[in-house]
């Protein structure tokens, strides 16, 4: 227990279940293998969502599998898996919850969703290693530190805007990120990262995609009416504000709210957006396909 | 068509699509166990829903078949599937939903409940065949006759009741009802009636339970100040608003809202709520357990 | 009372209450003069919403005045206020509510919000005096002359469109529409009649504005995998689906609802945001100041 | 600045705004004599909330005045002002905003309201003086005095509990508190505190009151078997739970939600009802009338 908080307890869970997810091609019989498969090992399933998408004939699966009944160990469980899955021509993984994932977190000068993610992660909400901290600006060096967590600060000047995110890539792959979560950090990522880390960066939008895609959204909301606002928690794709969304939140505003009021409202959206689709990508219940997800919900 | 209105198409989709829904003791390899039976007779899962509730070790589950490639008729399936269900000890079903479920809808003297649900009857949306409505007052006579409906008036009296709520039993029983949707009907049902039609008789009632249970629900919402006001579609049992919960809604007051605006704004609640609860009910998307219900919504 | 339907009763309330709304540049002491111009002519006021904008430093105030101990009659008062309003450079309204305003309902082929509003209408939640409701299709002729109202049909093909829209230009005149609701009309209005009407068209567009303006909102919604989906409601001006906003709702949706599912769940969100933002409008509750609005709710 | 947060700017914005709150028996002419005695000492109206219950009579209105074109200081205001408070028989204030309330928050063991109130009341979203946290544990104390504020250990023990609240009411009246926020204190606090501190100790419940009141409420919500959970923001009086309710918030739980997930749902809705609740209160928003109170919401 660190400054009086209670620690993440979430490895004890964790170390009792295991998850299978995986999509491709839907056919005949496909759920049967799937779950013979588990049962002929000694799984259990706690919970099992399986859903076909109509038009594109996909099938998504994700189960929850009691590990302490299993006849082989997670690695094996993996090997035996992988013949399986390629004659299925799938996507799928067999997570280790008793491994939380590698997690960068990266920030600007506002430092609300920041603090949210470091309480919820302090109390064991958000099952992640925060390997560092990373920021263009020392505005949260301290809040960070504090927690006893690594704070790198890189500078983003747009002169060497190409050679500053170099540094960032080069840090990334040495902390071994496995997960990048851009906790509103306001500089727009490079091609090039955004593809190395593909369905691997989360950033939080703070506007109702696909509105108001791009800078000062809340000002734009404010010009144009909505009597509602929101935010958006997706991944990060190459082109702005447009990849697959995890998770949205909305808040009814009124005319008497004027812009600073609309940042303020929007700010508890953008929380509980993030911190949500964080926990469903962080407990493998999110499945990428083509631009959209399929997110089991817990 | 009638009366301008589009036609119910319901049938066309229940007709490639049967469902398998089921609860039982959990064990390893159940769910292997069912896939594999729908495999072996040519079934294609479109959507399947298990979870196993931890407390008590309860297995529940929603399978949707494709039944176009189904190598067996949906009656022998039944048959074929029923030593199965008593091996595992469970409560099944498989619905036959090219035949919607006869249904009494049930009110008094306030019709926006039953409106709401003529129209999305008529629209399609409520996949079930309206027998008759029965009232205690005359009230809706014509509203329910232009849509070429049965309207039965069946006077409740203080002095008769027990004698009354009779004929209403008999009434349903050569009605051969499947269900009973009390619309706003706002009369207790006997015991004996709740018990001979357990898990078949689906209450709105005006609050958010458990708060504001009986009678003038919105008149003590109001004085106690509170700041949202709901809904609750739930089972009738034998203890008044105490049966399974299916679905409910709120809505935000205000302190210049009088009981006439909780009146008028709760009963935008009450119509999605009771519309939403039956949708799920008439799917086979309901399953009751104890007090409780596992709603597999869509 | 029509068809067991209760009449409408706004007309009890309506006789007890007029309302002054008003906007106009602020200055110091701008409140005082109104309520002191009521007060010496013996009106109580039971709700005062005064708001200035701070960006533009515009006064907006709407006053509900009991007319019970008024000492002047509403044209009288109306007459007097004028000349404090001119000086002001004020735009105002003394209402009368007991004249609903002479609407004009406008349907295509989707008749939901045609149904919710009758129904509305008939219980007394929206005090407007329907005087026809205008049609580019024969669907819902029956549904409307059942309930004593006047059926237009009046068909727009691509060839006429002009000639077509100078028809349904004569009607409104002729019918001294004050008010005409979009009710899924799914025609975009002329320029002409945009700016005839200023102020007095409502539309309910089938999507969370601004995403997704113009066609086949629910498709593209679902192609874009949004987590929430909504409807907005608003004034018509030239430019589509640009107009200031009145009210906006939103509901959840998921992975597994396909564009049928949207489009359902999407109807309920229509129906709530046009009732209310109609109402409002109706109420006098609505101030249009540039391309937004200021909403008095209720 | 400190710990690299943003101090609180609300400073800025409360010099320039003053709040008049009054409630009393409404009378014709009410609003203007108010607005008349604002005018005339050159106070300009930015927003102007005014409300007459029809059922009791009685008249509740918020005024934000502008100061910079005040002919008088605030403290001379409110002496001219008490005259006319007397004749009406008003309860009424002039708040300071530039003093900001000395506020003491009190927690036990759960540390989620507690982190979100530092972290917005260090954002500036939070215009309070915070003097202490009093905490009948000591497992916050790290989190608190690291924000350099003074974190206070009051035990309270079953066998000497009106000893050790008597600490805890001598504690609050040296410290001069005029708020006392219950941000999950888990203790029921005597009826002589409750009395003494009448509207000024405000608590969050962890259900939808008047649902589940008392303890375990998360427990006894996953036994009932609802559709929605909530927390309650309010005022404490003697009678446990059932004082004047200030804010609500609720979120939807399906059946796979087991009682540890309601708690963590339940969490930010709690967090979010205090901080709203709070805010109102800080702000001068809200009247209590009875047992229920009058939020003017920002």
């Amino acid at each position: 227990m660190k400054n009086g908080c209670p620690s993440a307890d979430y490895s004890i869970h964790a170390m009792t279940e295991t998850l299978l997810t995986i999509d491709c091609p839907d056919r005949v019989g496909l759920l049967a293998r799937l779950t013979q498969f588990i049962a002929t090992r000694g799984g259990n399933l706690r919970e099992v969502h399986q859903f076909t998408e109509e038009t594109s004939g996909w099938f998504f699966a994700r189960m929850a599998i009691e590990t302490k009944t299993l006849s082989v160990t997670i690695p094996k469980l993996r090997e035996e898996f992988s013949a399986l899955g390629s004659e299925l021509k799938a996507d799928w993984n067999i997570a280790d919850h008793a491994q939380p994932k590698r997690t960068v977190l990266m920030v600007s000068q506002s430092g609300h969703c920041l603090a949210d993610l470091l309480w919820r992660w302090r109390s064991g909400d958000l099952p992640m290693e925060i390997v560092a901290v990373v920021a263009n600006h020392e505005t949260f060096r301290s809040v960070v530190e504090r927690e006893g967590l690594r704070f790198i600060h890189v500078p983003i000047a747009k002169e060497t805007r190409a050679a500053d995110f170099e540094k960032v890539g080069t840090l990334l792959r040495n902390l071994r990120a496995e997960l990048v979560v851009l906790a509103r950090y306001m500089q727009i990522i490079p091609e090039s990262l955004c593809t190395e880390f593909t369905g691997r960066i989360i950033n939080i939008h703070h506007s109702f995609l696909p509105s108001f895609i791009g800078a000062n959204p809340y000002k734009r909301a404010f010009e144009r009416g909505v009597k509602l606002i929101g935010a958006t928690c997706h991944y990060v794709t190459p082109v702005l504000d447009e990849g697959p969304i995890i998770e949205q939140e909305v808040v009814r505003v009124e005319h008497f709210h004027n812009p600073d009021d609309l940042l303020r409202l929007g700010q508890d959206c953008e929380r509980l957006a993030l911190a949500r689709g964080l926990r469903y990508h962080l407990a493998d219940r999110v499945l990428i396909h083509g631009n959209k997800t399929v997110v089991f919900r817990d």
